[in-house]
């Protein structure tokens, strides 16, 4: 049970997981807080804080569970916000989507990373933003991934864990430079591509026709260009090494493929489609168990 | 009123159309032709084809519409196998999504591009394919594109027209190079894409762990990965020139992206998320209107 639940950041993701938790009567209290009064004022309204404070210091002010639902660039402002001001037993836990770079805005704010700090991420969200969008079941049958660093408590840990277990996600450990390179392939450079297409089609010509001849396929492929541009702007940003590399390997493929149609060469062609089919389909029915 | 329609290949597409104008009573009878005697069974038990014919010969004589719905690569060959043998009224069109090719491939077998062939594409699909896959209203508000040649006789085109509007679709003109071009950009651009995409992910590591940590973006994204092989090597091949440009363009962008990334020019990668999801967005109004 969490006594005070203090969520920085009352967006899709902070708000659904205080909904989850709260659903589950899993913490008494939820004290949110932010930068838009506005949003938080809806956030109350809606039920899924109890109160907010526009002070981070008085929001973390007796919480025994701190999450951080920021964009990554706003991390190690909200840190230096709370430094010292948490409670004495408190745990302290992020979702950010790139983990590298909160562990090194962590390290610089506090001088070494707290051991009671559990960088977390849970794998979920869809290309809506805000309170209004959040929901209690966003994380049911999700990943949570949690990289815990040699010198974090395993008790904060099992907190945090034990706090995403209850919205129904799955929690998994992860060193964090892995967890980098595994969501620069898995959700930023897909990310990447879909704002990249968007952004090429656009430019192909200025009435936009060609968006009229795009069917269904087109739409689903390019959901995630939908998604808020702040926040994948300080993805990129935060998680440049991988993304840069992700990019590379990608283009090189896909420069692979183009060198197969330009030699006609209808066997690569199949070859590579059959083998991605067969990779796409085993993912769906391993996610639709 | 269509009096006999011949559809050669009874899959999603032609499975799709029949469904559809029998459901509006708009043709006495439908003949099925394909390679595969099972399938066309299928297509008679579940009432889209009325019979079917091995022989293409044999399966155009008497129709007054008949509708290709082959992959690409297959077209010269059935154009090969009906020359001479439709009927004297018969209209013949196909449902390409690249249209230059299959224009070609009718100059090369008739000698010159018939008047009564009224090249097509309806711009609709799902990743699945097969008759049993096909549904009658797979075309509602979705768009046919139609490349009707100077030498195209205009009732030829009229008549192709009216079939695909009691299907619910919106058909419109277009200049066959065009159309590919925008094909490219909006339909075969993407696959290629998704199809690289998940063929990088499954080079990265043996045991594909990588997928355990995709969420429903990427879900989304790679839809259409799990498309026809066969067919989309035919488009690739196909449409090629247009892909390749494509391809190019995108490379070109992406790589601009990267560069933003790689210089951490927030500002760059803000303005052109923010463009991408502004003209998706619209994108997405317009579609569902």
């Amino acid at each position: 049970m969490i006594e005070r639940l203090c969520v920085i950041g009352v967006g899709l993701i902070g708000g659904s997981l205080a909904r989850a938790l709260r659903a589950a009567a899993a913490c008494r209290e939820v004290v949110g807080a932010g930068r838009s009064v506005a949003n938080l004022q809806t956030a109350v309204e809606l039920g899924v804080i109890d109160r907010y404070e526009t002070d981070l210091a008085q929001a973390v002010s007796g919480a025994d569970m701190v999450v951080l639902c920021v964009p990554l660039g706003a991390m190690e402002g909200v840190f230096t916000a709370i430094k010292g001001r948490l409670a004495e037993q408190a745990v302290l836990t992020d979702a950010g989507s790139a983990k590298g770079s909160v562990i090194e805005a962590a390290q610089r704010v506090f001088g070494s990373v707290p051991d009671f700090f559990v960088p977390g991420h849970p794998i979920a969200g869809t290309e809506q933003s805000g309170v209004e969008a959040s929901f209690p079941g966003l994380y049911q049958r999700r990943r949570v991934i949690l990289t815990p660093l040699p010198n974090t408590l395993s008790s904060a840990t099992e907190r945090v864990r034990a706090m995403w277990e209850v919205t129904g996600a799955q929690v998994v450990n992860m060193d964090p430079v892995h967890h980098d390179e595994v969501l620069a392939a898995t959700s930023h450079l897909p990310h990447l591509l879909a704002y990249s297409l968007v952004d090429t089609l656009s430019r192909l010509d200025e009435n936009n026709e060609v968006f009229d001849y795009a069917a269904g396929g087109f739409r689903d492929f390019t959901r995630i260009a939908s998604s808020d541009p702040v926040m994948w702007r300080d993805i990129c940003l935060a998680n440049a090494d991988a993304i840069l590399q992700m990019i590379e390997y990608f283009v090189d493929d896909l420069q692979a493929l183009g060198e197969a149609i330009r030699r006609h060469d209808g066997e690569q062609l199949l070859a590579v489609f059959t083998a991605a089919k067969a990779a796409r389909d085993c993912f769906i029915e391993k996610t639709t168990e």
